[in-house]
């Protein structure tokens, strides 16, 4: 067995809908949002504590793990499963995303791309092959192919060529993966031209695979292209097919997102601005560090009722952040995940009875769209 | 009520002994190891961890919380307890040995002490009275006598001079101390000279305290100068009332110790080893950050029931390290004070039923004495 997904509702007069994914470690309800647990953990978390926070499927990085430990010593040791302890569905991406972004001097043919290790300057090279090996090495429920991630500024020239080359890519990663246990998913890229992005998906399509990703997205372009974007993808990519939204990101953009059809995200969001004391509430944003917090008796959200805010005022977290306490990165990590994966559970029951515009509307009014949030596809 | 202590069982033949002290905020058992939660944090846990693994008491700095967030603060929130969300007993330290070894430009005189803030520069006065006062707002349930921490090589005239004063102190501090839910104890110095330990011992008696603290030791002193102040405090401190041996320490000193009739030891040396990869099993220290770690799939140690040691493998945690992830500090932690509790309860557990010998051959075994272990009364 690989994946199932079944659609469960769709929001009359609208995309939106709840779906229900099984993997070969268990399943979960989507929309789902997945912490991120680049390096084999998600920040200041224990395994235990996520799945008390009701994640029901974590992200890791092929990148990350392939250059430390090593994706044969995981192999070795049992799976990323057993290595880190995480019972439930993992996703790997598939490492495209970190080489364009986070390797120096790296070299794109055809074949794949060469560059130099950041953890100790090795010559490394990564191809749709290789990047299947080792996501096979790693064992999780979901594979990505390896892709080109074109910058949200690219020439149509160059976001044509770009695209042309990761549906070759993705030809090749099909090829390659032979584990029966996994599912590879293909990943559509195009930037923001609709005609590229268009003949992405199709070209996805073409080839089939068990679930769609749109990447490119939420890397620094506007907010209109990035829904015209969102708009092919939900009349280009199959209705039976789960669709993940790569590197997204914030409340704003789940709703985005999910009203034209997404039921995947994955972000860095919640748990790095918690470890910068930035935290999010029903009620809005808080900057911890603040100094109005320093004697304040009320917990972080008075509608909260995650673990931090049950036994603990805003002035001892703040407190924790001004002394540089690890227990500061880990309450308020519970704080932000227990938020986010909170949210999601209530877009899903808002699209099973009908209240999803209301719910859309409550939430955007506490969280004003600015410029500068973070990139998609970060990893930490 | 303030605290009861009772002896339960005395090593045949020796000064070692279980005790019970029962304080407002529950019982402990003793030898009892305290963790060090300096910031009102135990670095790296929450209260619920803590308690699981079976701390009953823990420390807390007096002057690191004046500094940061402030006395008041913690008072105007209800107290310590109530602002780490710790509901076990608290012991915190009066400020004394930090003044010495972390503030700049203090200036020692009768009256007190004058220093600057390592937080924020401004000038502060501390003295007996001062220092009861923070104290008192805390709200710990054993409080320390605000003294002077001779140097180890402080000559004979001024550790008799140091000593001289800290009795003086303590009978100012005996006087300013009026919550009545508070117990406060004198604390024993006068170097390594066993005339002014004796001395100081009976002056700090004749005072009259519900517990005495053994301060000046593991300082920098030998092992066979610390033995001898112990033998001097053993002989001269009344066997009824608890004994506190401060900023200690090892496994090898624990023992030192508990056969000179000492309850209480607190240290930062299990915490700050973890974060720096360094755990203590039964089968002796291991350094996680060792490459020969890589891929053992063996957890720390065998023999171990903590959390770490059930799910994770070394390969896993040297990992983490390696990778500077918060988790590391974690497991780290947990798995040292598991091991720091559960030594601490095998040797209660030795002096019920006479294999106290025993149990001290085979733990040393594993510890060969070292040079360099951490100053007493260290802070984190």
């Amino acid at each position: 067995m690989t994946i199932e997904f079944r659609v469960d509702t769709t929001l009359p007069g609208g995309s939106a809908r709840t779906g229900t994914l099984r993997t070969p470690h268990g399943e979960f309800q989507t929309p789902v949002f997945m912490p991120v647990g680049t390096k084999a953990t998600v920040k200041a978390m224990t395994p235990e504590e996520l799945e008390s926070l009701g994640a029901g499927i974590i992200l890791s990085n092929t990148f990350h793990l392939m250059l430390r430990p090593g994706h044969e010593i995981i192999r070795d040791l049992g799976g990323l499963h057993r290595f880190m302890n995480w019972k439930r569905p993992i996703l790997t991406d598939s490492g495209g995303f970190q080489v364009w972004s986070l390797a120096k001097l790296n070299r794109i043919t055809e074949q794949g791309v060469r560059f130099r290790s950041p953890v100790d300057g090795a010559e490394i090279n990564l191809s749709p092959e290789s990047s299947i090996a080792v996501q096979e090495a790693l064992g999780a429920d979901i594979i990505m192919c390896f892709d080109e991630c074109a910058p949200h500024d690219a020439t149509h020239a160059y976001a044509k060529r770009s695209a042309e080359m990761t549906a070759r890519w993705a030809a090749r990663c099909r090829a390659a993966h032979a584990r029966p246990d996994q599912a590879l998913f293909g990943i559509v890229q195009g930037a923001v031209y609709p005609d590229l992005r268009e003949w992405s998906a199709r070209a996805t399509v073409d080839i089939g695979f068990p679930g769609y990703a749109i990447g490119g997205l939420s890397v620094g372009e506007s907010k209109p292209d990035m829904e015209a974007a969102l708009d092919v993808m939900d009349r280009e990519l199959p209705r039976d097919k789960p669709r993940y939204l790569m590197g997204v990101g914030t409340p704003n953009d789940f709703f985005r997102g999910i009203e034209r059809g997404v039921d995947m995200f994955d972000c860095v969001h919640p748990t790095r601005t918690a470890r910068n004391a930035r935290l999010f509430t029903n009620e809005g944003a808080l900057n911890l560090r603040n100094a109005v917090h320093a004697a304040d008796p009320r917990p972080v959200s008075g509608s909260c009722a995650c673990y931090a805010c049950r036994n603990y005022s805003r002035a001892y977290l703040r407190h924790l952040f001004m002394a540089n306490e690890i227990l500061a990165s880990r309450l308020a990590t519970t704080h932000n995940l227990f938020y986010f994966l909170d949210l999601m559970r209530r877009i899903r029951e808002s699209i099973r009875n009908g209240t999803f515009a209301e719910l859309k509307a409550g939430v955007i009014a506490v969280y004003p769209e600015k410029r500068g949030h973070p990139t998609a596809r970060s990893t930490e």
